[in-house]
């Protein structure tokens, strides 16, 4: 018989990690997450923040900085400061015109142009050559969930006291099946859908601001059908060590001035910033947060 | 020999079209037009204004008015006026909540609900019931562009003076195989690629409200790459007589302000509101509009 964790995960502490671990930081609050949780371990992460990126408290502890046009030097970095492990943690607002950080004499060209798309830029081709030519320096890459293992959205379940009503579990199917197509072609990790019908789809705005644009839509009365649900899940050939979809306290927030009903998310490929204050949001607000599995395609 | 009208297409009006002509009329400029040429033929188009979407310059005319959740009664206007073709032109901007339109006493539900949606709620299979149900009473229903032919993209080539570049092409690729995807799922006719990725897809915001946020994105930083396409084509399981996606000026300026380089528009399936103006707008702006064929699928 297995078990699977329906309930609030596990707070217990994973065993050490064997090495170094540097964190390569972009935005978000999933490296300071990982941080935390390294140093709860008696680790010493080394931070790489990404300038214009990285939370500001991340650069309490020792770290290094690097602009992300820079980042053809993180490779140095690592080396001199004797990491054996990297993590690849939160997201790129900022995306760089590749063509100016390209030009002559800027070093390492390649690997510069691959580390500026390995973050939330998305492609996954390319995201798996990043972390092959990272692994060839000899480091090991690791997933966030990995040093922070009970961030992981928990198996197939609800965990509000709110569980999805019937027109729900309808919008569910809708923004799954949108959400896991426009994740095929590499775009989105995250759609809406209201009274069964599709409303919004995640692009480079992100999650946040998709919400905030169905919140103005209804506002502007262009939506007028009630509650709703965003729908987040991995690509369905997503590199699971970088750019797992993620929720938090501010997607409840977001979703409730949506006007939604809930929140579903892939159960084991989804990050949960947060989970007790994330749960605790959505039960305050009155909405549900489920988790389901990825059907095989 | 074949001809394809790649230039400006033909002014030529067409034959009268038998019987008195009603206009339903959402917004935009599409039903303005629809109205013109029928004017222009000599016929006395009816228009049924929908309240609080046509254009205020409808109401010059003979019309009568409608209010959305009121559809249920067209059927009544279109016999006492003696209609013999109805054309559904134009969008709805403000969706109705159906429930509440849907209480007891409301009359001829079924047709009620199926007209709420006839317009660019996008359900194609019941658009076909809506365009089924009005033809069951006996009148005929026309696409706009059979009374307005030169409304029409023509066949694939290129309108303005400036042709799409090598990286415009490759945005146009990933742009439309994206809008081609949302279409088949019913959710827009619409997607924007930048830098060979597609940045933002349409959703019930619409094509105007897509470009913006791709403008505000590049104001903020978040997207850096250069140029980019807009793509606009109909939905494999098109019903060609309603909801043809469409250009215009504005198209073209809201383009301009999310620092695209071109539109790429289906040839024959999509609507060009106001060809001399739109083409002129775009050459001012050193932008380029292209028609393709859609692939089979």
């Amino acid at each position: 018989m297995t078990t699977t964790a329906k309930t609030p995960p596990s707070t217990a502490l994973r065993p050490p990690i064997a090495g170094r671990t540097a964190i390569v930081a972009g935005n978000g609050q999933l490296p300071v997450a990982v941080a935390e949780s390294l140093r709860k371990l008696g680790d010493n992460p080394l931070i790489v923040a990404i300038k214009g990126e990285a939370e500001p408290e991340l650069y309490a502890g020792e770290h290094a900085e690097i602009s992300i046009v820079e980042l053809g030097g993180l490779v140095k970095i690592l080396k001199a400061e004797g990491i054996s492990n990297v993590v690849l943690a939160g997201g790129i607002r900022h995306r760089p015109e590749f063509r100016a950080a390209l030009r002559p004499g800027n070093g390492n060209l390649v690997a510069l142009y691959r580390f500026l798309r390995a973050f939330r830029l998305g492609d996954d081709g390319l995201l798996r050559a990043v972390i092959a030519t990272i692994e060839s320096y000899g480091f090991r890459v690791l997933g966030a969930h990995e040093i922070v293992p009970d961030i992981l959205a928990p198996a197939p379940g609800t965990l509000t006291r709110k569980r999805a009503d019937q027109e729900s579990v309808a919008n569910m199917h809708a923004a799954r099946q949108a959400a896991i197509m426009i994740g095929s072609l590499d775009i989105g990790q995250a759609a809406i859908a209201i009274g069964r019908r599709v409303v919004a789809l995640e692009g480079v705005e992100g999650t946040d601001a998709m919400l905030q644009r169905v919140a103005e839509l209804r506002h502007a009365k262009r939506i007028n059908r009630k509650g709703g649900v965003l729908v987040k899940c991995a690509k369905p050939q997503q590199e699971v060590r970088a750019d797992l979809p993620a929720i938090g306290v501010s997607t409840v927030e977001n979703a409730v001035k949506a006007g939604l009903k809930g929140i579903a998310i892939e159960a084991r490929r989804t990050l949960i910033l947060g989970y007790g204050e994330t749960v605790a949001a959505a039960d305050k607000a009155g909405l549900f947060i489920e988790t389901f599995e990825q059907e095989p395609s």
